[in-house]
């Protein structure tokens, strides 16, 4: 048991987004040069929401991870896995839903939010309803002692927190609880100032190409209170700046400022100096991307590699689970 | 995938009484003649009523295995297995839990019954809540093509079938959708006229000495408004009598029935005739019992056996879940 593990993962949605690589990826690349990082695919996750759309699963498994290993994240230093190749997982959860409480899991404030926002379909599933229950068991099967998180994901935590409690106290002391380690992360908006989302269609891909990249960033938009270029704009208003902030240099990003708001640069060959920037920064890291993707059989390996190791160490705490309610 | 194929598991309570014998096993024993029958001791699913009661466990599922054996069920003609060494189980489960509607388990009109039995305990967990989940994972593991059930229990085989159908419908036909398979048993009642149940200390245990079984049969109940030894008796009004029906032969039962009518025997000597047709009927399955019973490995080997042989075809099912599914 490693009081440095971190536990985390990622629904299978495919291709990832810059909005993915700001929010968790960049996240991921620094923890795991101070933790021993366990990073997962969650493809069973994926079913309490996609489970009449399972069609894509293996591709969006495939892309993802691509993803990950161009930007960062390296099988040599962290246990990169695939959930329903860690059949523990399933185990751990049935064991789990027999001493949580529906209470605890329908006041859940995401419960009621993602109903909200997917009302579309029919999600009021018994999965669905258990989702904590299963990260819980994601989590705390490797006994993770920290568990990295944004503000809204919290509440999720917390009843990951009791269940552990709760087992502990049923049975005897087997699992740490997961300390949240909070993640300041930049919002970044899509290019119509929505939140970066694959379903909005306003997303930059860590897998297109340089000039996919250019492209949309020209159809950005920016201060709509700028309607001529010889109006002062404004970088708090403007939509595009907010990706200048983060692949801008400083010096150069004053200036811009500087002259948006003097109305001595265009909108258009401002956006020409941030897609230059972001299409320079990205270009290594996609040119691996493209290497790795050259290689059909490479993800899978990586993956069934890394569940092999995953479930060792899921074999251990499964043993003591099972001694400790003497099953 | 066979058509002959059934499944059926118990709960690991302990030792058995008559009733789990009449009720259950005397069922089983005949089944395992024309069927492949999947048995299982059902330890997960004690977790849902026992979960924060769970010591026991394991030497329940030792004596009531014990029963089985002794009482007929056959290694070699079925496989004798324990469901949490199947882990299978678990992810079928989970697998099931994302495609089945939380009102499908609400509406069980057991899940209210159950919860209302055992109100001194806290049974509003996620578990209890997807019992029914469980037992269609159980039974549609093995695609069973039919599933020995009492009337009370058509309400969750119809849980089972529907969730069947589902996922046949939302991906392609893999389960059979199994049916019921009506099973008429004797109602056994207890020393006191209630059902004979562990819980209320009324129980003639197979596994006890002719010794404890005939002394009580000298306590049981008879016909209460037989006050005196002169008093004609009605042998339907009798609780012991519901034993001399299984027990005592018709021609012997026959006399039995006049001669209490008329005044001609007295309850003590009736109940002996009771005492020793069901001690000798029991003997020979109870000296089988004491020679297995002596052999500490022997339950351990025939379900560590039995739950690979399980395994391998619940390994043949999940293939093609996942393969449905396209995970
Ligand atoms: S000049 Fe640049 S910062 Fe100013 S509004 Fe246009 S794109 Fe935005
Ligand atoms: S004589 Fe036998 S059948 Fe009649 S009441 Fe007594 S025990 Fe029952």
């Amino acid at each position: 048991m490693s009081n440095k593990r971190i536990v985390s993962g990622m629904r299978p949605t495919g291709k990832l987004h810059l909005g993915h690589f700001h929010g968790v990826l960049a996240n991921w690349r620094e923890l795991q040069e101070e933790y021993e990082c366990f990073f997962f695919a969650a493809d069973w996750h994926s079913l309490t929401t996609e489970y009449d759309n399972t069609g894509a699963i293996l591709e969006n498994i495939r892309e993802m991870v691509l993803d990950w290993l161009a930007f960062g994240v390296d099988p040599a230093k962290s246990v990169i896995f695939r959930q329903s190749l860690v059949p523990q997982h399933a185990e751990l959860n049935l064991i789990l839903s027999m001493i949580t409480p529906v209470s605890w899991l329908e006041r859940n404030p995401t419960f009621k939010e993602m109903q909200d926002n997917l009302d579309a379909k029919d999600l009021s599933t018994f999965g669905f309803l258990g989702y904590p229950v299963l990260m819980a068991a994601d989590i705390i099967l490797y006994r993770a002692a920290k568990v990295p998180v944004g503000h809204d994901q919290l509440p999720h935590l917390e009843i990951t927190r009791e269940i552990a409690r709760r087992f502990n106290y049923l049975y005897r002391e087997v699992f740490p609880e997961p300390a949240a380690l909070l993640t300041e992360t930049p919002k970044v908006l899509g290019l119509d100032g929505r939140k970066m989302s694959k379903s909005y269609g306003n997303s930059i891909y860590l897998s297109e190409t340089a000039e996919e990249t250019s492209k949309k960033i020209m159809s950005m938009v920016t201060d709509t209170q700028r309607v001529r270029r010889s109006d002062p704009g404004e970088p708090d208003r403007c939509v595009a700046f907010n990706l200048h902030r983060l692949y801008v240099p400083d010096d150069e990003r004053a200036e811009i400022v500087e002259s948006c708001r003097g109305a001595t640069i265009g909108c258009v060959d401002c956006k020409k100096i941030l897609a230059r920037h972001l299409v320079e920064t990205l270009a290594p890291f996609r040119a691996k991307r493209v290497e790795l993707a050259a290689r059909p059989e490479l993800v899978d390996e990586i993956l069934a590699e890394g569940s092999d190791r995953a479930a060792r160490e899921a074999t251990v705490t499964m043993t003591d689970v099972r001694d400790a309610i003497r099953l």
